[in-house]
């Protein structure tokens, strides 16, 4: 992945005359080139790892696997957020971790845990690098030094059971190798977040990572039997049985702990067998609130789609269809004859709520490009528009109120700005009680584009917590959700939280600066 | 609920013909009828609950809501485990809480808890009293006074969101009153365990219970979108939305808690409208080897059925089957025309798997006396048999191993013990990649039969332990189980949950002697 950018520079692609026309017209932005900016011409913080700790991290894991090289640093200066990209492309200096190191296995894992708390070494897991929440940055806090630990060699699948259809793959198994390994044995893990091509599979569980394909198959938290963190006091393995009544499910305090209480090193997943095929839908509705009851609707419906999304109006529009309201796409994976009946059973519920079968087209192409948001977002900063997005969930009740709420502090902050900006947003993740709200914001960049994005998203997120919805229903909280975590989990909450750091970290090494209020 | 038996004595029964020959041609004992035991006789632990400890409580509840009264107190001593009943009818003292007292909200609760904090007094909340593995009971343990909670005032349906679909219940409703108050809106909660008719929705979040239909609406714990609870340091509410990545999920910190880290005082479930209809199925198999085969992949079936129970042979045969093999019986609920399909494509999954389809009357019997196990158990007791039920769940891999080697334990030991024992298993809870197992024991008394079942069940949760599978699929932990739990979660799991008490409950008071190894 590029230091500066989302992905790969083949992936690249430049903004269609569509996009470069609507930003000039809407949001008044003339599209000009980026200045080139490439990885000689970055400055980073200087490595503070002393030689004497150099030598320790050496005999722990080989010197060929720990690194304090800038052509290595670069890479893991943290994730991708726009505040992170607009830190790259600002010409400053960057922070970097003082050293890498590559762990193979857990052991190495617990022995580097076990003296970075002896020393008091701050510690930094990394997977794919893909969070947009400051998740993975090397923040130094009290610690002199830091170290990212990267999980990239541990690659393998070490278990398959095709009875119980369970696999256990390594925390560095990125979303396309777990996806090529199964694919082998004729099995799928069906989990594809935007940032599928990049991430670990440690990363999901960190995080609660949610995939496009949610509805049929369930977030990444549904799908782990078992997970292998190791702690600066221990290694654990948590969950006996896919399900139990002994007590807290353990399980769920690993995931989302987003490396703050140990570091996951395998996951045992439950997997399916691949799809025969796979059916397309589009459906049209007169406004989102006609389409989001019939998600409601089809979110209880036995059968239901495997991908859900419903596009609001403003998103529709930009999309490029022509005939306003609401557009959604779904498609329904398994076998032949039972997925053109429950897709049939779908059209029927959407037809009840006023929607209207479309072809499947925009279904094939959202598809198609269904990874490509995160280049785009690139496209769109190198022609001088802020792009960003930002997300919740909440109850089918609350859902209309909190959309208006949230897009409304959105236009009023970035209008008071001097930036009105398009702010469009979607129906992604679908539960029998409630949905997943992703909002998407485009505007013309101001002199200070962090702040001018910090103060919309804070406007946002505390309207989200005034309004009940989550802090985040993927993306985590990392650094950036940071100061409202006292608001998400309330005063007991938070006490639990530190009462666990505590237990499992006493050195308070683990990711510090994240996560824990 | 009876002191000294399950239930009430109306929906009591004789042991059958059939069962009676059973006992003496099988078991060799003669049946004799149970010397009546009354609560006149039974003899109770005085209260120590000083005058000055009563008049504080009064102050908190008022005079009328904390008892001292043998009358009382007699149906707080516990659970209803086979070990609790031999226990009352042994004729012996009775230890029993100090006082009982019946809160009316979660502030009562609050006061009670930092009351209780200051005093050092245990404290232990009691639901329905359907525990079986000693979860209620009032453990004095290093405490002088030990008072039990009874949320049998907090009986209200608080909320109820007829769009999203979720109702909020106070801790002290029990599964009829939950039926029959979301009836009236058309709504079910869909939870059925054994203990329905009596236990509470406190008791199976606090529990994390699971009913018999639980392959169509879930597990309890799947069932809770949000919870209230009252620990010593504070009244927390969990759970902002369907799902959320805002770190781990606390709500699964206190389902399953046991009252160990704070009384649940109110729950917002998921339901669904009240189903159209159900179609019964009743299906035959060789042996249970096939009839798991096509378990498996009927979990694993988009519609699969709502309710799912595969007897063994050795059930089945005291089930009073002529045919040999295997019963399974299964419901699908829905609409008629979903229903239809759905068992048509499960009889497909059956018969793939060697299964035959049978009249669906056993499926229908079974419905019919699904809660009256209990009883029957009583009856035996009375009759000089032992009859006590454990469980357990593990991954489909597993399943034959897990099943054979307990069954060899349970048969080793109390054949040892010179009362060979009938061991009947049954899978009823099903996931994608594993299922539950639960046995049930019948032989003769021995001379100490509390002994004789501690021995035997030992050595049963010992194989469990050594195989991997859990503790407890669905019977909690208490106080039988905590021996093990260690052997569950490990040293770091162990530390961790010692974490959380100290932190919620610094005083310790809360539900002492169960869960916390």
């Amino acid at each position: 992945m590029s230091w500066d950018a989302w992905g790969i520079p083949e992936n690249r692609r430049a903004l269609s005359v569509e996009v470069e026309s609507l930003l000039r017209t809407a949001l008044g932005i003339s599209p000009h080139p980026r200045a080139d900016s490439s990885q000689n011409s970055v400055r980073l913080t200087r490595s503070r790892l002393s030689v004497e700790r150099r030598h320790a991290l050496e005999a722990i894991l080989g010197a060929a696997h720990v690194s304090t090289e800038d052509a290595v640093r670069v890479h893991f200066l943290g994730g991708k957020s726009t505040l992170d990209l607009l830190a790259r492309r600002s010409g400053t200096l960057q922070f970097a971790p003082d050293a890498v190191v590559f762990p193979a296995n857990e052991e190495e894992v617990h022995a580097l845990l076990r003296y970075c708390s002896d020393e008091s070494i701050a510690v930094v897991p990394f997977g794919g690098g893909t969070s947009v929440v400051g998740g993975v940055d090397p923040v130094r806090e009290w610690f002199d030094t830091v170290i990212t630990i990267s999980t990239r060699r541990m690659k393998a699948m070490t278990a398959l059971d095709e009875v119980s259809r369970t696999a256990t793959l390594q925390a560095g198994v990125t979303g396309p190798e777990a996806e090529q390994m199964l694919a082998s044995h004729g099995l799928s893990l069906g989990h594809y977040p935007q940032s599928f091509a990049f991430a670990s599979i440690g990363g999901f569980a960190a995080t609660r990572s949610s995939g496009q394909a949610s509805a049929g198959y369930g977030r990444f938290d549904d799908m782990v039997e078992s997970m292998t963190v190791v702690t600066p006091i221990g290694i654990t393995v948590c969950g006996r049985a896919s399900a139990s009544a002994a007590g807290p499910d353990l399980r769920q305090v690993f995931l989302g702990s987003e490396g703050t209480l140990g570091i996951i090193t395998s996951v045992t997943v439950r997997v399916h067998p691949m799809p025969e095929c796979t059916e397309y839908r589009s459906w049209w509705f007169p406004d989102f609130v006609s389409g989001s009851a019939a998600f409601r609707d089809l979110a209880a419906m036995t059968g239901r789609p495997t991908v859900m999304r419903l596009s609001d109006e403003a998103e529709t529009a930009v999309n490029g269809s022509k005939d306003g309201g609401c557009i959604a796409v779904a498609t329904f994976e398994g076998t032949r004859a039972q997925v053109e009946a429950r897709a049939h059973m779908a059209d029927g519920v959407v037809t009840a709520r006023g929607g209207d079968v479309r072809s499947p087209e925009s279904a094939r192409r959202w598809e198609h490009e269904r990874f490509d948001a995160p280049y785009l977002r690139d496209a769109l900063l190198d022609a001088g528009a802020l792009a960003e997005t930002l997300e919740t969930a909440t109850s089918w009740a609350a859902l209309a109120s909190v959309r208006a709420t949230i897009s409304s502090a959105l236009v009023g902050v970035l209008t008071e700005a001097g930036t009105p900006p398009i702010v469009m947003s979607h129906i992604s993740h679908v539960y029998p009680t409630g949905a997943s709200l992703y909002f998407t914001v485009v505007c013309a960049t101001a002199e200070d584009p962090s702040t001018q994005w910090r103060t919309a998203k804070d406007a946002a997120t505390r309207a989200m917590m005034d309004l009940g919805a989550t802090l985040t229903h993927h993306h985590a909280v990392g650094r950036d959700h940071l100061p409202y975590m006292k608001s998400e989990v309330g005063t007991v909450g938070a006490t639990l939280l530190r009462a666990m750091k505590v237990a499992l970290d006493p050195a308070s090494v683990l990711n510090p600066g994240k996560l824990i209020p």
